[in-house]
C-alpha cells in the first residue's frame, strides 16, 4: 500500500515533542507494506520508521508492539518500538493509531541461497524460543477461524477446479489434529521481503502485524514455502534442508511436528492462496493493497499435495 | 584494559543456553575499556558484546544496565542489554558479574569536525531528556565526594605547582553553588572513543559505566573538554559553539547553567586530572589500566582558569 494517510511536517514535529528522539529533520513515505502507512523519519538524533495503522483495530495493536519489544529486549534484531515520554508505544497521529520503531539497517535478498535459508531457519527458531516467555496472547489473525470464513467468501469466485481443490483441502485440514504441536507467538509472514540483510547477517526481521499465537510449525511452513521454492513453487532441496536443519539445531522438532510437517505445508499454502484470492476477488473499497497473484499459492498447494515434501531432519 | 578474565568457549556456550540468541559461533577479546573485560560474541543469530565486571560492585551494576535499557527503549542508540530467559540482565560467568549487550555498528572519529560536535551535542541533550524519566538513582561515582577523597590521596604525589593548582581549584570549586542546576542521569564519560559513527549518524553511544546522577551541565562540560579541544587543550571555537548550540536547541540551557558554565568546565577538567593522576601515581595492584597522561588534563584545567571560555548560546 502506498502512503495514503498524509502527515504534515508540522503535525509530525508537534507529535515528536512527546518523544526524546530529537527534532524532525525530514520524513518520507514508504511505498511498501500491505495494510499500514509507513514513513522513514529522520530526527536530529536518529532514524526511525513511523507507522500509521489503517485497518488493524487499535485494541489489537499492543500485542504486536509489545511482542516486538519483548523480542528486541531478548537480543533479537526486530524493530524495537520507541517509547514516548509517558512510556507509551502507541499514540495517535492524523487521527490514526501510530507508533515509531527503530529503523534497522540492511536490505532484502530476493534470490536467497542455502546459506541465507539456514540463517533464516535459525532466526525463526530464535524468535520462537524468545517468544515462549511473551505474556500476551492473541489468536493468529489468519488462523483456522479466518480460514473457514474466508474460504466461504472466496469460493464463489473460483473456477471449478479451484472450488474442487478448496473443498478437498478444507476437508483434509479439518481431519488434521494439530493440538499436540508446540505453540507460541509466531511471525506468520516471514517472507523474503520481511528480512533485512546486513552483509551475511540478518540485520532485521520486520512486519510483525500478522503475528499471533499458533502452532510454531505453521510459521516454519509459511517460511519454507517462500524461502525454499523455485519460481514454479517446487522446493529446492538444498535450501529447504538448510532451513530445516538450522531451525532444528536451535529448537529440535518434536515427533508430533515431524508427523504434521506435510499437512502443515499445505495449511500454510492454503492460507496465502485464500488471502490473495480475497484481495483479488473481494478488494475492500478504498484500499490500495498491492494485489498479488493468487494462482501462485494455488499452484504451491497443488505441488505440496502431489509431491513428497522435504522432511525435517530426524524424521 | 586488555582481556584479563579468560572465558572458554565451553563455559560461554553453556552460559548462552540461558539466552534466546542462538548458539556460540565465536568470541574474541577486546583490548579496550578501562575497568571491564569485554568480548565480541558472535552467535548463530547475531553479534553481541559480553562484559565481565572486574571492579564495579555488583550492587551498582543494575543502575547502569537499566539506564542503558531505558535509553534504548526511548529510541536512543545505546547498547541495549540483552535479557536472558528469566528476564535478567545480570548473570555470572567465570565467577564475575557478566552481561550481554547488543553490538552497535560504527567506529570512533578521533578528529571530529564542527558537524560531529553538533551531533554529539544534540545526542547528549537527548540522553539527558530521556534520562529524566529514569527511575533509579545512583550518585555520580566521580562526583564531589570522590573528588575530595581522591585529591587527598593524589596530592602528595604532585609537584609544587600541581599542589598549588589543586589547592586553589578545590577551594574555588567549594565556593560554587551548583544546587540550582538541573540534574539527572548523566553519561559522565562521553569522550570521542565512546561514540560510534555510522556514516554521518551516531550509531552508538557506549560505555555507561561511569554514569550517575549529577548536574547535567557537568556532562556537557566533560564532553566539550574532550570534543572541542585542540591538541594543546585550548578550545576550537567552531566546534565548541556547534556543540553548545546543538545541545541548546534540544534542551535550552537555564540561566543558572549559563552562569555556572565556566566553573563547571574547570570541575570537569579537575575530575579527569584527578582520575588520571590516581591511575598514574596509585595504580591498583594487578590492574592493567591503560594509563593516560594526567598532565593533559592539568593543562586543560590551567587553560580553563586562564582564558575566557566559549559561552553557551543565549548567555
Amino acid at each position: 500500500m502506498s502512503v495514503f494517510t498524509p502527515v504534515t511536517a508540522e503535525s509530525l514535529s508537534d507529535w515528536l515533542g512527546g518523544y526524546a528522539i530529537g527534532r524532525l529533520v525530514e520524513h518520507q513515505g514508504i511505498s511498501a507494506g500491505v495494510q499500514n502507512t509507513n514513513f522513514f523519519v529522520t530526527t536530529t538524533l536518529g532514524r526511525y520508521v513511523l507507522t500509521l495503522f489503517e485497518s488493524i483495530p487499535r485494541a489489537e495493536l499492543p500485542y504486536y508492539l509489545y511482542l516486538m519489544a519483548h523480542l528486541a529486549h531478548h537480543g533479537l534484531p526486530v524493530p524495537a518500538p520507541v517509547a514516548d515520554r509517558n512510556n507509551e508505544y502507541l499514540g495517535t497521529l492524523s487521527d490514526k493509531p501510530a507508533a515509531l520503531v527503530a529503523r534497522l539497517s540492511g536490505r532484502s535478498v530476493m534470490e536467497p541461497t542455502a546459506q541465507h535459508c539456514a540463517k533464516v531457519g535459525a532466526m525463526l527458531a530464535g524468535l520462537h524460543l524468545a517468544g515462549q516467555s511473551y505474556g500476551r496472547r492473541q489468536e493468529n489473525p489468519r488462523g483456522a477461524h479466518w480460514r473457514t470464513r474466508t474460504a466461504a467468501r472466496v469460493r464463489p469466485h473460483l473456477d471449478a477446479s479451484g472450488r474442487e481443490l478448496l473443498d478437498a483441502e478444507l476437508a483434509f485440514q479439518a481431519q488434521q489434529r494439530y493440538d499436540a504441536l508446540p505453540r507460541g507467538a509466531i511471525h506468520a509472514d516471514l517472507f523474503r521481503d520481511n528480512v533485512l540483510w546486513d552483509g551475511d547477517y540478518i540485520g532485521g526481521v520486520i512486519d510483525f502485524y500478522f503475528a499471533g499465537n499458533d502452532a510454531l510449525l505453521f510459521d516454519v511452513a509459511v517460511t519454507a514455502n517462500d524461502w525454499c521454492t523455485e519460481p514454479d513453487g517446487s522446493f529446492d532441496p538444498d535450501r529447504s534442508q538448510a532451513l530445516l536443519a538450522a531451525y532444528h539445531a536451535e529448537r529440535p522438532f518434536t515427533r508430533a511436528e515431524l508427523d504434521a510437517w506435510q499437512p502443515m505445508l499445505r495449511a500454510a499454502a492454503l492460507r496465502f492462496w485464500l488471502s490473495r484470492a480475497e484481495d483479488f476477488h473481494l478488494p475492500k473499497p478504498g484500499e490500495m493493497v498491492l494485489v498479488k497473484n493468487p494462482d501462485e499459492y494455488q499452484d504451491i498447494l497443488r505441488l505440496r499435495i502431489a509431491h513428497g515434501c522435504p522432511m525435517p531432519p530426524g524424521s
